[in-house]
Formats: C-alpha cells, sequence, structure tokens
C-alpha cells in the first residue's frame, strides 16, 4: 500500500483524489496553492490539506495534476524527500521533471475531466512511465488500485497518444460546435442533434475500426450532395474550407481500405 | 390509423418498418427490389411483401426510404393511387419528387442507422414536409406513432439540419478514424480511445452548447504542445494541415464567446 499526497486541485486532481481516496492506497494530502479548493477537496476525500511549501506531508509517490505550463515551476518549489515524483500531462516528457527529483514518473489518464462529471476512473486508461523500477512499480501499484487498463508506455509514445486524443476529443467535440452553429440558422436547436451524437459515438466504440463504419456524402463520394452543401457554406469561407478538407480525406482514406 | 407501405430494405427502411409495425399504424407491405432482403424484413415485420410494380399495395402513405440518387427512378416507376408520398433523405427536396405525385411529402428521421444496431426510435427527431394539409397531417400521424420529436421544416432548414448533421456525425466519425491512425504509431490499439470517445459525446450532449465544454491545447491557446503535435505530424502534411486548420478555428471561435 503506498501513501500518496495529490498536488493540485483542478478537475484532473480531483478526479484523480477522489478516486485514490476509495482505493486500497492511502491518500495523505491534497496539497494546492489555492487554499480554499485544497480544503474542499481534502474534506471531500478525507484526508489533510497544505498550501505552503513547508506543510506538504511525506509520502512515497507525489502526483503533481496541474495545468502543463505549470509543472516544472510548482515542482521545483517543493521537497519531495525521496518519494516518486510524477506529472499528469500527456504531452510533457518525463525528462522536463527538475533534476533534482530522483524518482520521476508519469501518470496520465487518458480522459477529458470537468468539475461536475463523474467518471468511472476503473474505465479509465492510466499511462504509466517512471526513471527507475521502483518508480515504475509505485506507479503500476497506485494505477492499478483505481483501473482496470494500465499500460506502461514512453514519453514519445504517451505524446502520439495525446495527440490522438485531441482529435477524438478536442476536435471531435468542435465538431458538435460547427454543428451547433449551422443547425441554428435552420432555426432549430442543438437539442435535435443530441441522439445522432450519442448514437454516432456508440457506433464507433462498438465497431472494431470507426473507418468500418465511416458513412455520408464523403465516403459516397456524393457530388449533389456535397455542392449543394457547399453553396449553403459558401458565406462562411472557414467553414467551407474544412468541409472541402475533411471531405476530401474521407475519400482519399476510405479508397485505401 | 393510417395503412404504410415502406418502399427500400436498407438500414433506414428496415428501421422505419420495424417502428412503424410495431405502432397503432398498420404497416401493410414493404416493397423492394431486392426481393430476398424485402421477404426478409416483412417476416420482421409480419407484413406482406413485393418486388414487381404491378404487386404495390394500396396504402394512405408510401415512404420512400432509398438511397438519394435513386429516389426518382423509384418514385417514377410506381403507381401510388391517391396515397401521400414522402422519400426520407435530408437534402433532397420536397420538390424532387416526379410531378406525378400529388400528395408529396417528407419524413426525414434525424439519425445513423446501420445494419445489426438496433436504435430507440421514440428518441429520433423525425423531421416532417407535405406538399399540401393533408400530406403534412399524414407525415405528422405516423411520425409521432413512433417519436416523441416531431417537428414540421422546410425543405431549405432541413438542407441545413443535413449539413449540421455531417458534422456532428460523419465528420466526428472521421476525427475517430483519424485518432485511430495516430494511436497505431505509438503501438497502441484503438479500443484505448473508446472512454474518451464516449466521454466526450456524453459531455457534450450533457451540456446546453458544446462550446462551453472545449477543451485541449487550441482553446487554451498552447503553443508549446501544438508545436510539439505539429512537430508529429510532420510526415503527414494532410493531418498536419487538418490540425492547424481547426486549431485556428477553435480558437478564433473561443474569442467570440
Amino acid at each position: 500500500m503506498k501513501s500518496v499526497v495529490i498536488v493540485g486541485s483542478g478537475s484532473v486532481a480531483g478526479a484523480l483524489a477522489v478516486a485514490i481516496g476509495n482505493s486500497r492506497m492511502r491518500l495523505v494530502q491534497i496539497y494546492a496553492r489555492n487554499h480554499e479548493k485544497a480544503e474542499r477537496l481534502a474534506e471531500e476525500c478525507c484526508c489533510d490539506h497544505a498550501s505552503k511549501p513547508s506543510e506538504l506531508a511525506r509520502a512515497d509517490v507525489y502526483i503533481i495534476a496541474v495545468s502543463d505550463k505549470a509543472i516544472v515551476k510548482v515542482a521545483s518549489s517543493l521537497d519531495f524527500g525521496s518519494g516518486v515524483v510524477a506529472h499528469t500531462s500527456g504531452s510533457t516528457s518525463i525528462a522536463d521533471l527538475p533534476a533534482k527529483i530522483k524518482e520521476k514518473a508519469v501518470f496520465y489518464p487518458l480522459q477529458t475531466f470537468s468539475q461536475g462529471r463523474d467518471v468511472n476512473m476503473r474505465d479509465v486508461p492510466i499511462l504509466i512511465e517512471g526513471s527507475s523500477a521502483h518508480a515504475v512499480s509505485a506507479m503500476r501499484e497506485v494505477a492499478e488500485a483505481i483501473s482496470d487498463d494500465v499500460r506502461e508506455v514512453s514519453s514519445a509514445q504517451r505524446a502520439r497518444v495525446h495527440l490522438s486524443a485531441v482529435f477524438v476529443c478536442n476536435f471531435a467535440n468542435y465538431m458538435y460546435t460547427i454543428g451547433e452553429e449551422l443547425i441554428a440558422e435552420a432555426h432549430q436547436p442543438f437539442d435535435l442533434l443530441k441522439p445522432l451524437i450519442t448514437e454516432t459515438a456508440a457506433k464507433a466504440v462498438a465497431a472494431s475500426s470507426p473507418r468500418l463504419v465511416q458513412t455520408g456524402p464523403a465516403v459516397r463520394n456524393d457530388y449533389q450532395t456535397k455542392s449543394l452543401h457547399c453553396e449553403m457554406l459558401g458565406d462562411k469561407p472557414d467553414l467551407k474550407n474544412i468541409y472541402i478538407n475533411l471531405s476530401n480525406h474521407i475519400w482519399e482514406t476510405s479508397k485505401k481500405i
């Protein structure tokens, strides 16, 4: 059983703290510069909290769940003793952790976290990495206590996984945003698209590959519908550009199957 | 209670036939050129089937659920008597139905249908249109028998709704396909992305607007991560182009909130 301190109080820190607090690991402290948020999260997880570097508790594992930009600054400001110190970033190399940290690690949960949404952490893949066998083994022990899908991957691999995540999460969500903008012009609410969004995701998840369930005018190379769509996007050159770009790629890629 | 004939045997025809067969409407026949598929679907729905124009049954409503390209040809080849005749296409105008049809209509279910996937039709919005009050009222009666969300929209509005659907369905699925391609380069399976795909869709559906739940390097304008991603896409100019294009638009749009 490892003792764990979570550094941070945002949505990733919150989700990890709750999951670790409910696991067989021992969550000892929430450390965050924002005293109020640290206190609130610690209360939820029944553990200690701290906001000053001198108050940081001793632990086997420190998980720094702060924004990518803040990782180095926060890590440099704290004394972790001999603990294993992990960040939770998809695109930050393990080597970016300050040199003074001997046992460097990564603990990257592949999911989108937001305040107010409960995610079942057992389903969330956790990608781990460590600068030593000891660091890897500590990450594995904590990760397996909260998730059923734990994988050791290098920083280079993780960066590619994170890039994939940008497409399936951030860019997919942007497609929903464009859909909302366009349906508003038909004087219809975004709600109308919700069953379609849900079924599209469910179908891809049920498929062995999303390529096999691609539908629409692009994959059929249906010129007539595509030209009608481009006409409707005539006053939106940016969206028309995205439409043509994606339609061409769907058609090009479909031929390679 | 209206009597209904479904023309077609593809996935839209199948989903509508099953839903109408289970409703308070009277499904009298499946008509399709493919005799075997018509027979199989009719058996599933406990109704008659036919494959020759002369065998087309009399009915109050005919729903032509065939590919966009085939609508005019199929509609021209059949004698519908005084029935209301609807197509199920998102981007085809009601006026494209042959002139000989007096009671023209549209019955467009806003969903993606595929063989082997059961969709709860009560949740599926059905967009209706009719060339007369009688046609509209017939469409409304049949649509309300199978769905809780029935709306009368013009052909021009429906075309815009269909364009929105291309973004949230076809293009979102293409984002999943790109994700699969990129994660394969990290020697990881598409399965790893599935919890993220599911949660991204669920979060957008729970939100009042997907714009409000946009996350990622683009909306943060995180130069460092974006430039790392572009570097990784260096040998894939097409995907790099899509990445830059979408990232720029996300940033531009986010500033307008």
